[in-house]
């Protein structure tokens, strides 16, 4: 598959009449090398020439793991006390290969590494190459719809699990041991996000912290979690009521519901992304509640559990066959409480496809 | 606490003749503004200049969090379909307070974010302030030591937990399913990095991935994490052997701790971190494994888990009362298997003083 991708890329950088590509965001990496690593600050590239066979730069201590991960190219490895910058001239040198121009991730690459590859490639002119990556990677194929899919799955499971262990005094860290416990006996390693279970009126922060609070009678409990499953990424948000719900809490919970469902429905083929978040935006506004949706409709996603594109209200992009993203709408009303319902779509040749399905109807979970 | 570092802050670019400081990585938001958040894409930032109050950039939906956190300065906020950019310029036009000089994290700025503070900025003169602020966050006051000396008994804890999940047929994603269980349940939030679980020969990869593979009699078990614990990171490897022990693995395991004891021991106040690093590595190699220690002896950490000073054998940098950092020396033998021992170290005034505490001999753990 990663042949196939950096054959792609190739094409682009052709068309684009750029020499090299120098890729060093986690993501892209094994986009194009199928190699998974969080290297921290040690650097980790791929580099795409077109006049040479591309090339892994990676630690010496991560070579095994990246031939087991399947990349059979060059390597450029180094040890911690080794200059990795020195090491990749002298390759560019032996292969008779300085590149006239270099694409750079600007959204990842750093201001240091940045001015490295200028003083090693003084020569080389600099271009963006963000966008022409986020514009691979964001369509689909078959084979990443099956792997989010499953992703999806795990994400529904793990709030089935959450769903289970809300009681009265159970606390908020209790539950993400539990939540998570269930999903690594299965195979999760990793989750896509520090998972969020919140109880109460903490459940008016967007981003809340979790913590040793204790579910309450009457309190709204917020789950958002995804997992990481071979590379790629789920993320879904659900709202509980605990043993009763107020007025107020079930009429927010039912204009949330509405706008989210509105908002799948919006988005069809061919739909502007700012339509899909000013369709959720209105619902809202007409309840009353336009100043509580403090944040955008959603986020596309794929191995980066927030990728290209940003779902706002101002995005013009056309939704297209194989985009997937996310729709969560969220209504959050200081010191009283809030609701966030999300789910994964992507977009299929008939339209909106929510691969998270747990369902979201309004569910009192009674004390046991 | 927040106050004094900033104090400090100024008057380290009053000394440099820097006008102000645009801090953008999650660790010195964190030391700076006492706001702990992960924006993922978004931008959280603390912008401290000379001349007017430090002002906290952070999205709209994140304003009451930091408040919470005990931020009572300036805050500009934004939504996501909102150019912070503009605001944070006209903001600065507001106040009368164009910065002459703009320090930069040049080690966590994109090149995307750089090119665009150019643009609004175009009369400030850019530096890279890095080596400012690793400098004021290198030296941990006893506050720190005592947030340190805590994620260290956490991680001590999840050692334990580990040890007493060894069993026949345990799988590597159990063991740490059942470790971050019995941490979040003492109010963990989060892990300062993918807990590692590893069995038999996958130990011969420092960087190796946990799977569904099980413990086997005669295996090596490998263990390596931390915790978060009020902003603050802990790290620790320990080895241990499952039923029985050969001989070469006995040799590689009382090479390895011979090694690390005898680093610590080295680290010394006034020792340079190479001498730290060459006093593990001539053991390993004086022992015929010099080939199998693939990394440097250690890291920095604090509120990141690998931070300022990089512990490898070329660096020059003196050990001062304050620093913290790991030391953990490795042997890898390639389908073999691994040994990895590792401690928290902080420099106290009477010398190293470990604070991760669990036992490192060698345990042999038998079948229940």
């Amino acid at each position: 598959m990663t042949k196939n991708r950096i054959n792609k890329l190739l094409q682009k950088l052709s068309e684009d009449h750029t020499d090299s590509i120098f890729i060093t965001s986690k993501a892209n990496v094994y986009y194009f090398s199928n190699y998974y690593t969080d290297p921290h600050e040690r650097l980790v590239a791929v580099y795409v020439n077109r006049h040479i066979d591309p090339v892994l730069i990676l630690p010496t201590m991560e070579v095994e793991d990246a031939k087991n991960a399947g990349w059979e190219g060059d390597m450029i490895h180094y040890g911690d006390h080794e200059n990795v910058w020195e090491k990749f001239l002298h390759y560019l040198e032996s292969k008779n290969a300085l590149p006239a121009s270099l694409g750079l991730e600007f959204n990842d690459l750093t201001l240091e590494r940045y001015k490295t590859l200028q003083s090693i490639l003084p020569e080389a002119k600099i271009v963006d190459s963000q966008n022409t990556l986020a514009q691979l990677r964001v369509i689909k194929n078959e084979e990443e719809l099956i792997l989010l899919q499953e992703a999806a799955e795990f994400a529904d499971y793990g709030i089935e699990i959450g769903k289970r262990s809300i009681s009265e005094g159970a606390k908020e860290l209790e539950i993400i041991a539990e939540i998570e416990y269930a999903l690594k006996k299965k195979g999760i390693q990793e989750m896509s996000f520090s998972t969020t279970v919140l109880a109460g009126s903490k459940t008016a922060s967007p981003h809340g912290t979790p913590g040793l609070d204790p579910i309450h009678k009457g309190d709204l409990v917020l789950f958002d979690l995804g997992v990481v499953h071979k590379g790629y990424c789920s993320d879904i948000t659900r709202t509980f009521a605990f043993d009763s719900i107020n007025d107020q809490q079930k009429e927010i919970y039912e204009t949330v519901l509405k706008a989210e469902e509105a908002a799948i429905q919006a988005a069809q083929l061919g739909t502007a992304v700012g339509e899909v978040d000013r369709t959720a935006r209105n619902i809202i506004k007409e309840a009353g509640y336009g100043d509580y949706f403090t944040h955008r409709i959603g986020h596309g996603l794929g191995i980066d559990v927030h990728e290209y594109p940003s779902m706002h209200q101002e995005n013009n992009l056309a939704l297209e066959v194989g985009m997937s993203f996310t729709i969560e709408p969220g209504i959050y009303l200081p010191k009283v409480g809030g609701v966030r319902i999300e789910d994964m779509i992507f977009m299929t040749k008939e339209g909106p496809k929510s691969l998270t399905a747990f369902p979201k109807e309004l569910q009192v979970i009674k004390s046991k």
